[in-house]
């Protein structure tokens, strides 16, 4: 297959490269990029899909949302948020079909704290609950057997020192097992689906 | 009590104000009432709290998105979906929880389609899986006992003859039993719930 991967670059973005290379094409498009892209802009994820071209499969390891605790949070934060992580995802589907074949595939990433709320989240776990509910409905209306899921990992093994602290009592999992949700996603037949891993 | 009622003047906030107001001061505010407010804008969300003041229970039954096709949708419906029924809301928790006393709460309404999706409403289903991630996770964060919770109703018997043919085989329910979902929410003590009916 011909994959398109956005966001790459990160932890989770290169395990899921990692896992994917040997066997497809893949093409790795980010903020910094050769291949560079807003995915908060439409006309940025315009120009990526015009220079990618076709592909079997989109694949989404980024975007990013303010932590704030609820009773500093302003409507811009959310605001922020909202464009970046949520509609910048969504961006990559409504502006990306057209470009992925037949039966091809979109999946997404959420996390955790669409289930599991932790202080200063607020605003991820409105976007991962948004995201999740997109993609079950999304799922029953693209066409040509195009095909949507999402992979919502808790907190990474890997970050553990950075951001453990944050998730108290949390099963952290592995990146490589990140990659492996989104394997099942792209090479096998599920839509509509949410892998929630830890 | 002293309640203030977002969007009171629809077919659900009819029903709420009817059956809060005898034993409640009930105040309602709408795009159109003489509180007059606009909820996807934080300074009229501000106006509307000085005029109102101090409150035991903010309730909110309005607040729209686009329903397009999801081949047809564009990232501005998304957006628009977004500023309004989702972030309208959640203006209303970050801009008036210092309005609402001790121990008081938040009722949001979400919908359906946030579990089950129909065609077209895709960015309902966004917007609503959202909001209801956000109950979760605003609850965890809220002081001084402030409760917050989300009616989450399938579409309504008033509005069958109308909706009805968009949710097929979708049990309906009627205004009144949604009503006491959120009377629940105010008059009890849960927080962090979301009130699925039908």
């Amino acid at each position: 297959m011909r994959i398109l991967v956005v966001g790459g670059s990160g932890t989770i973005g290169s395990a899921v490269v990692e896992a994917l290379r040997d066997r497809h094409e893949v093409i790795t498009a980010s903020r910094r990029a050769d291949i560079a892209v807003d995915m908060t802009d439409p006309a940025s994820v315009d120009a990526m899909f015009g220079r990618v071209g076709e592909v079997d499969a989109v694949v989404c390891t980024g975007g990013g949302a303010p932590f704030v605790a609820l009773a500093q949070a302003s409507p811009t934060d959310f605001a922020m948020g909202f464009a970046d992580k949520l509609g910048g995802q969504i961006n990559l589907v409504l502006r990306g079909f057209e470009h992925v074949r037949d039966g091809g595939s979109f999946t997404l990433i959420t996390g955790v704290l669409a289930r599991e709320p932790i202080a200063t989240g607020a605003i991820s776990s409105t976007i991962n609950g948004g995201l999740e509910a997109f993609v079950v409905a999304a799922a029953t209306e693209l066409p040509r057997g195009l095909r949507i899921n999402a992979v919502s990992p808790s907190v990474l093994e890997e970050s553990l020192d950075k951001y453990g602290k944050f998730f108290p009592g949390f099963a952290p999992v592995s990146a490589a097992d990140v990659a492996r949700a989104f394997v099942k996603s792209v090479e096998g037949s599920h839509t509509g689906r949410v892998y929630a891993l830890g």
